[in-house]
């Protein structure tokens, strides 16, 4: 149950693409929550909105050192959505390598 | 562009524990609204609204047939999203060799 709240929450972070954006960018390292903004059209209240939301996810870490906080993406996050992933296409193939098999079964009984 | 929106879609549709039940369940091979709804305590006008909004996104696809409506898994969508994790996974694990390389070299030049 907790896993579920924890994937819709996920889901929802990365379904925008600014999100998206920091995302990737954090893939690369660590970096200030100004420098993450500056690529975007967007005032900095609302950049801040974003982050908030990927840190409140767990998505990424933020720590302030002075006046600069900066934000480190938390993988362990992506892992998760990652694994659920990767248990549909277990079911998938599962099911691709039953028909297979029922094919193979239906050639030999001919 | 048109990706990034095909992902804002995929990411919401799949921020829905009922929407990935669907998913899962029509992993294992098709089915009608009806069987898919069975497991689910909510009413069948709530539920269609779910089957709307996975089809809306491209997630399943739904052909009708006198009274029955049958659900397919359009597996094509999730490896959108499969696709998106890869990217992320390929950045962290391109800084991850980066590091190594450099704590490497710093033992080296000692």
């Amino acid at each position: 149950m907790a896993k579920h709240r924890a994937l819709d929450g996920l889901f929802v972070a990365l379904a925008d693409p600014t999100r998206r954006a920091v995302i990737r960018r954090l893939g690369a390292g660590s970096a200030s929550v100004g420098e993450l903004a500056e690529p975007f059209p967007i005032t900095l209240p609302s950049f801040v909105k974003h982050v908030r939301m990927l840190e409140s996810t767990g998505l990424i870490r933020t720590r302030k050192s002075g006046r600069v906080r900066t934000c480190t993406l938390n993988r362990d996050r992506l892992l998760l959505v990652e694994g659920w992933l990767a248990e549909q296409r277990e079911l998938w193939e599962q099911r691709t390598d039953r028909l297979e098999q029922f094919v193979t079964d239906q050639q030999e009984d001919q």
